[in-house]
This record gives C-alpha cells, structure tokens and sequence, in this order.
C-alpha cells in the first residue's frame, strides 16, 4: 500500500471544474512574529505598520498588518490546492483589501473556480480563480481574482469548455478604503512618516524613481514563501528545478511585489495603505541574485465617496532586476516590455488628503 | 592572565562521570517570534500550531508550540555543556513530550549522565545523557536521551567503567499522550486540517511519499540552530570546518528533522502531535545546497489508554537528500543504507480517531 | 515631471549644517518577533533578555529588549537622513543606555549635527552627528554620537567651517546604569546565567578568548540590517556594490558588533547590560563569508553610585575575521592594527557583583 490517497501531487489542469468551492487547510494566526519576519525580509519602512504609536495617534487601535502580507498569507493557503503545478502566475485583478487585519487576527481562505481555458497546444491550461481571505469572525478580509497557467496530467485528456471571467480591468474609487477607519488626518505626523507629500501633492503622469535596489538571496525568498506557507514547489526544489524550465529556483512573485512596494517607500511615503489591485502581472521571473529596482507612474487620482480624511492614487508599480529605474523602463517601442522588467502591477494607494 | 577559566572550549569526554547532574544555562521564554521563525524555516503547515481558531475548536486554549521546536529549544540548551565537541550525534531515544507549550513559556533544561564506553580507538567515546525540558512551573515538558560521540582531549587518557544504559527501544502506547488535552474530535474540521485520514485511516504498513523536496541553505539552518541557540561550532564556522571532517559546516541534525516532518504534512496531515521518538537516528550529515525528501511507513497502530478522542501511529520517517522518495529508498539489499537516507526517525504521532 | 522632490537620493556631505536638528521617519514598536529574529541572526544566549523568568527573579518586570537591538533599531532610523551616501561609517563614542526597552515599546529618533570637517581631498566629508533614541513616554533610552565620512555631491563646492566636536573618549562611571533597576543580585542564578564569574572575579588586564567562531551569509546581514529599517545602500545592492569601493555588498558594521558580543557569552556569562559604549571603530569591512572570531580585555573596573548590586567593567572587545584569537590579535609592532581585526569597541558592561 502506498498512501497515495493521503499524500497529493496537487491538481493538474483536468482537475479543475468551474463553479468547484475550495476551503483552503491551515488555518493561520498573523502575529508580531510574521510582522518582523516580514519587515526583515523586505526592509518595509512605512510608519503605519511599523508604529504602534503613529496607528493610534490616527485612529487606529494599534498598528495594523501590512496589506501585502495578508495578501500573500492568504495567497499561500491556496497554493496547494490550486498552484503546485503552475508553470506561471499569469496575472492578478480586481483585488481589494477589505478589512483591517491586526496580529492576532486568524485568517483562513476559500476559492471559487471561475473560468477555465485550455492552452492551444494542449498541454496546459488557465484556471481562473477568485479567492478571499477571511477572518477568526468571518469577515472577509480580502478578495482577488488570479490566473494561473497550470500543466495537463494527461496531454490527450479532453479540454473543458472555454470559460473566460469578466474580470474589471480597475477597481472603481468608491469600492476603495473598506479597511481604512476614519482616520484623524491632523494627527498624521510628517516627519514620522518621512514626507510631508499628501495626496494632492501627486498629479497623473509623474514619475517616481524609487532609488534603491535590493538584491535577493535564496535564503531569503524561501524564508518568506514558507513564511505564507506557500507550498509551490519551484520555490523550493533545487533538485527538482535543475531540469525544470528555468533551471533553478524561482522567487515567488509575491516577494518580488513585497520588495518592489518597500523600495516604493522612497517617493511614496505616505501611501500608507494599499487599497487594492487592479491588475498584476509578473513579466518576468526572478532568481536569487537579481537586483530589484523600480519606479512608479501616478496613473489617477481619485476621492473616496463621503471621506474627507484620505484619497487615492492609481498607480503603476514597475520593478526591473539588475537595471536602476532613473530613466523610468517600462515598454519598447514595439510595445514589448524594457527586458529588464520583472512586473507590472497597477494598485491604488491611499494617502492622508 | 588569559581568562581562559571564564570562557570555555567545551567539554571532553574525559570531563563526563555517570551520575553527574548538568543545570544548563540560558532559560528561553518561547514567544510568537520563534514560532514565526519555525514556519518560515520549516514551512510547517499543521493546523494545529498555526491557528488559535483551529486550536480553541478542538479544546486547546490557543495554538500550542509545535512539539519539534520545544524539543530543539531544549536541546539547544544542552549542547553548550554537552557536546560542543561531539564528532556525531549518534542517536536518540525514549523521547517523550509530557505537556503542551505555549507561546510565553519559559523552558530551562537538566541532564543527567546515564553512560560511557570508549571508543575502540581510545581517541573519542560515546557519552549518554537523558535530558529533560523544564517549563516556568517546574513541570516536565520533554524527557529523552540521546548518545553522542565525543572527543578525547588526550588520546592516552584512561578509559572510564563502560557503562551502556539500557534505553527502551519505543515508549509503550500506555505512556502516550500527556501533552494532548482531552480534544473535541467533533470539532476538528478536516477541511482546514487539509485531509480527511484520520487514525482509523492508516493501516500497518502504509507507506507515504511526501512528494515535496526542500533545499537547505547555509543561512536557513545557520539561523534554525542560532533561533535554539545551540553553540555546536560545526554549525557555524566555516574556517575552522573547512579543515574538519567534511570540509565545510553541518547542518543541525534537528534541521533535517524539522524539515522531514514539515514535508510530512502532505500525507500525514492530521498527525497533529509527536507524541513520543522511540529512536531517532541522523545516518549521513546534510550540508547547505543537499535537498530533503521524505517519505512515511506505519509501523504499529495503537489506542491511548482511556481516550476516546484521539490514537496514535508508531511511523518511520526517512528523509533523504538529494533524491525524491516515490519508490520508498530505505535499506539496500546487504542491510545498509540506501546512500541517499540521512535520518531515520521512529516516532509515534497522535491523530483524532 | 519626475518626482525628485518626492524621492530621495541621500543627503551629501553639502547637505548638513551644524546645529540642524532632524526628526527620523519611521517610529518602530520593537516586539517579540524582533527579539527572536535577534536570536536567529546573532545566536546570543545572555539569560536576561532570553527568559522572563530569569528577569523577574531579579527584579525586572520580564525580559528587557537586547541592549543592542535597541541601538540598531535607533541607528536604523537615522540612516536615510544621515548615512544614504556614507563612504565609511569612522566611529561611535558617548554611547549611553538611559533605559531599559521592553516589547511593546515603540522607538523614535532625533538627531543633531554637531560637527562638519571637509576631507583633505576636498571629495568628503566627516558628519558628526548625535543621536538619541525616545520611547512612547517621549524619555530617552538611548544617546550617542557618531561621525562619517560622507561623499559631496559636487567636488568643487565651498567647505564649511571646521568643527570637530568634544566628545568624551569615556563615560564616567556615574553616568552608567541608568536602565538597570536595582536588581536582587542574590536572585541571579549562576548556572542559568552560565557562569559563576562574578563582577569581582575580573581583573584589570586580563583577557578572554571567546573561542567560538561564527560565518556570515549574506542573507542573514541584510535581514539584520532591514530588520533594524537600516536602509544603507551598500548593504543590500549586488549591482552597484559590484562597482563600488570593494566590489560587492557590504555588512553592517553593527551585525558585527553583534555577532562579537554573542559570542562574548562564552566568558562574559554575566555582563548582562551594555551600559554604554565609549568608543567604536570598524577597522575593516565584513564581507559574506567572512567568520567572526572575538576576545575582551578587562580595561577598567569601577563601582556604581550608590549601588551594591551591580558593578561595571570596561572591556575592549576586539573582532576579527578568519582567524581564532586564542593568541589575542590586536595591534602590529608599529601600533597598527593586526591585519585580521575588524572591530574594535571600548564598552562598559554591567555585571552582579
């Protein structure tokens, strides 16, 4: 008997209905220790997470847990059942952050299979997957929308019937700020935060090189993957990945979205919050040894229905490896991405008005 | 004056007597730094030790400290005193777990020498020491020995009475248990324990590939063992074991365990405790860049006196490096080992029935 | 428009006036996960900061935060204003402890140019800057002055006046133990601190090797430095170290400092509290790879006003890199420096008498 009932090689494509509900395993506590963890293994410097001080003086009751780290703790819970077989994250949309989550909090995740769409070669396909993080109350606390390019078992297995989601290419404004209290902007401390920029010190189209780069180690990337109990074996596997397709480990995405978002903090300081995700992509993929650097673009900016305290900004978080962003890489002129770039995301931000 | 009474080289094995009691030093109150520290090390996806939800479902107060990291925070206390200048681990047995540990704890550790033999070489000998965790109340949390080879400072010095205690070969089932509340089994929900086996679903026997692989790097296990501030130089300092037996620093056996039983999830998911390591044995060392796979068999099956709740599984856990374990690599056919295993764990998990 | 304003390349040596004082952004509650992250990087194993238990028997509500990582959470702070385009971090002196940190507490820091001396080059510049550290309470936990040589942005531009502050080349004895309580020294249990060796059983002069040897990856230097939101280019960009003065990143100076201090345990069981540091020095970069070796020397013992419980020594803690100390490396027949040292630090620590 080999228990191989018990034990799983994750989900191929053919595995995958549309309509399936998943409730993810592991239900995770996000404590002071993932907070430190994750200022240690991105270098984050905003005061609202940072400060137990600089929440309360603006409303909230302590410092809360830094979006993109529930983003990826909720985002590691679905990695088993849904991604162990990814060759690709292709892309993530319509993604809000709908509560605040504070150490102590216990999050649990849950996906609906929303579309699906065979490769034309047969081989593989996309999953569409909308999953939502929820809180020891059951509230949700975040909800996003991914796609994922994932193998076929079988190449000759028959292919679904193509489903492709709707999925908004932005967020509309007034969906924004669920997870931002009332804030007492007057008490927001500028120096503490390191800049006195507020929200209409930035206009559309300006550009922000965030300076600093950061080189990733191996050690580093798999301490913060297994941190989110993220399982995705590309990660990990160097034994594996040798004869994979890149031939050696990869960084997960997230990480990359979490470093390229702390460097952010040089121009960007006081967007204290992230309030959602319109689309992102990972262009490329990166390995340890990369050097991250990136640059964002204010794509909009925009109130939040009845809030005086705060507003958003749209915009393009783009981060290149082994290239600084002075002179602002993004596209080609074929319209191909610069080759330097690793990832395109495009996010609004709240900040104090 | 050089000081050298204040500081210390570490004990020889000349410096062992049997009978002697060891109060080591460095109490550690185990906080929800080093459980964060533990998951993102490990990549450890129990329910149980991550979400106090899941924990207070089934009758814990919160989430306790997962079972392996209580043992190498007691170990790690010991080897300062014990063996800083151990060659080889060489096993461990009759290892017990008597009550649950929770963030805030504080453990300290005592040993006691139980026995000695020379080495046949007169340049070393196998010191035996049982060992035991203590928490802040005075109670035992953790009981085990384990035998370690130890150098001689001189080669000529006298050998001691051979003295080889006699360690019970598994703890018996009736001594099972201590650190596991009365569960509500009712409770449990296996969907967030991420399988539907529980103990009445493994049969003697079985045997689970683990699937995944993890590799290991010098600052990961460096980091593990400093996290359980074990002080064995091997684990450290590349000059000095650069011109050691391997040529380069060893990981921390207790890594290489910690790792195999994290792997273990997948397959074993509801093993929700170690109950007990009736031996435990590191067969080839494990280095920075080697890359873990385990695999499980159920040895026995077996009640716990008066629960109703729960029952427990006698398992091996092999890990090897370097090589995945679909095809269960164990013993060659003279009774060696297959090249490839490094541990060799014989243990009894408890899983709700 | 391209956002200069918004971000920040660094101030350079032009930048600073004296009498400027700068309020850093970025407040920081140092919490558990901080403690255990200190753990895993540096593998201290003093009692104090390591168990409640072992801090309340002695008069200490729990568990003080590790002196050290109260001054490079400080010192974190400042880098984005002060040190962005330090050529070479010179010293350190007047560095007092004012009051002992506890998880929870959240750290600020001010600091104020005191000192502006133009390189001969005419390239650089020297900085002295104090700095203080404040808690919640608006009271000061930390003070120090440091001085580094920063690149002018423009070589031509005109000097400043020189100035070249007093700083004291020691702390006096009644400036020291401001954040040690009054403890019950007959409390302080000499097999859990490590060592019976008491305040009175140093003597002026005598010197301890502290054996242990531990390698540095760089992984676990740059968790160190973004653990502290020190945000130094050198230390974490592959891609522009690769061109800089030595060709790749660089460590932190204060992960060195400690890294020498964790293993000063093994020698200095006792000395539980830094009191103050009179004088540092990093003789030399520290580069991933390099393994740290340490030794002390006892230069001064003094009494503390009014206080029985404790006593203070002065010890030379001198670093080096791949190269045991047995033998005590310090200094060349002509007075410089062994080439293998890489730290040399004057500090009082606190002791039971």
């Amino acid at each position: 008997m080999t228990g191989e009932a018990k034990s799983s090689v994750g989900r191929f494509f053919e595995d995958f209905a549309v309509g399936e509900v998943i409730h993810h395993a592991t239900p995770r506590t996000i404590t002071h220790g993932d907070v430190s963890l994750y200022t240690a293994l991105t270098g984050s410097r905003f005061a609202l997470p940072s400060g137990d001080t600089f929440a309360r003086a603006v409303g909230y009751p302590r410092s809360p847990v830094d979006d993109l780290l529930v983003f990826h703790v909720v985002f590691g819970r679905t990695v088993a059942d849904i991604s162990r077989n990814a060759i690709l994250n292709l892309g993530y949309a319509g993604c809000r952050f709908l509560k605040a989550v504070y150490p102590g909090d216990t999050l649990t995740a849950i996906s609906e299979i929303i579309g699906l769409k065979e490769s034309t070669n047969g081989r593989s396909g996309v999953v569409y997957v909308r999953s939502q993080g929820v809180d020891q109350e059951g509230e949700r606390v975040l909800d996003y929308v991914r796609w994922v390019l994932i193998r076929k078992s079988e190449e000759g297995s028959p292919a679904p019937d193509p489903l492709v989601p709707d999925v908004p290419s932005a967020i509309a404004p007034d969906a924004l700020g669920d997870a931002v209290p009332e804030i007492d902007a007057g008490e927001w401390d500028w120096r503490l935060s390191g800049s006195p920029s507020r929200h209409g010190d930035y206009v559309v189209g300006e550009r922000i090189d965030h300076v600093d780069g950061m080189t990733i180690e191996e050690a580093e990337h798999q301490m913060a993957a297994r941190l989110y109990q993220n399982s995705a074996k590309l990660h990990f596997n160097q034994i594996t990945e040798v004869n994979g397709r890149y031939g050696r480990r990869v960084v997960y995405g997230g990480h990359v979205i979490s470093v390229a978002r702390a460097l952010s903090f040089n121009g960007l300081q006081n967007a204290f919050q992230i309030a959602a995700i319109n689309r992102g992509r990972h262009v490329m993929p990166v390995f340890a040894g990369d050097t991250i650097h990136a640059w964002s673009e204010v794509l909009d900016t925009a109130s939040l229905p009845g809030r005086e305290d705060v507003g958003a900004l749209r915009l393009r978080l783009v981060a290149t490896k082994d290239r600084p962003c002075y002179d602002f890489p993004y596209a080609e002129p074929d319209g191909s991405y610069d080759p330097s770039v690793v990832l395109d995301l495009d996010y609004w931000a709240v900040l104090p008005r």
